[in-house]
């Protein structure tokens, strides 16, 4: 259930683009606890000089970006994002982006606000949502 | 006062686009009651090896699919949306859009969170938001 | 730590967007109180016939639209997000975005949903986030 974008400069390469998808995909699995069949992902690319951040910002010294923008249900623990945002870099640095260049950002809403197919709320009749509190 | 991001394989010809922007909105004036000039989306064609999704989900066959995420001022009932869902599916069916393949997500905000031209916050005049409880 | 996105016609010339981007981040320096680091955008370019949008809901006359979306942490107040929007239209118009065509929307999450860089959940530690209420 979660929606990933990411949003990266178009001169990375295909092959690499797959791999920070994989890798995001992957840190959901292992932290959240997603299934692995829950993956629902865009990727688009974009000319470098459309990605603006700030190299420097908070003592962290960016060279680019890959913007990592996730819609969730709400009620994962901090803990949980927390260990989220640290797997999903260092997934990413096996692919080979900085983890100085990653920016992650969350956005949260309920189980009535997703259709994955068919014109139905399934989240409404699935039962808990893994990784929240019962 | 939606605001809809459609995103979908480039493959899809550009008249198939339109009509499902259309559909989406025909939805949104059709569930949730907003009126019709309050149109406001953005499309974006992605190649397709950049739109990832997984194809057996929740037992439902997909075979592409139809990002369709709609921000909206919170307050619309279970009931409403369920609906919406069933019409974007159906009205997207009709200009041969799979309803395996399309998936809608919801994220909420207020009336303060929008401005819909000139710089001002039309929605803090304009009473009831169309859908919600008074 | 706003996430802005700027979705725009194709036929705005690169030096246009670029001062669309830096009218926007302007304007929530001034509003909000941002460091001027705190600076992560990215502009889509489309097609003028995946942006949809209507000539006169609410009575403006819009021939074009730019898309602005912030996400950005809750609790800043209301006269705050009017300001905001104030400037945005303001600083576009000295770019060339006529005020009637400019539509911004934001979207508030929490210090625990952002990652700056490095895995790090950098907000969860950094103190009162500026324009919020202690």
């Amino acid at each position: 259930m979660p929606l990933v974008r990411i949003d990266l400069a178009d001169t990375r390469p295909p092959h690499t683009r797959r791999g920070i998808a994989d890798g995001v995909h992957q840190a959901l699995v292992a932290a959240v606890g997603i299934p692995a069949g829950d993956r629902f992902q865009m990727v688009t690319a974009h000319p470098a000089e459309d990605l603006l951040f700030d190299r420097a910002y908070l003592g962290i010294e960016r060279r680019d970006v890959v913007y990592v923008q996730i819609t969730l249900v709400a009620g994962r623990s901090r803990a949980i994002k927390v260990e989220l945002f640290r797997r999903i870099a260092e997934n990413l640095a096996a692919v080979g982006v900085r983890p100085e260049d990653v920016h992650v950002t969350l956005t949260e809403n309920t189980v009535e606000d997703w259709s994955v197919g068919n014109g139905e709320a399934q989240l409404l009749a699935l039962g808990p949502v893994a990784g929240t509190l019962p």
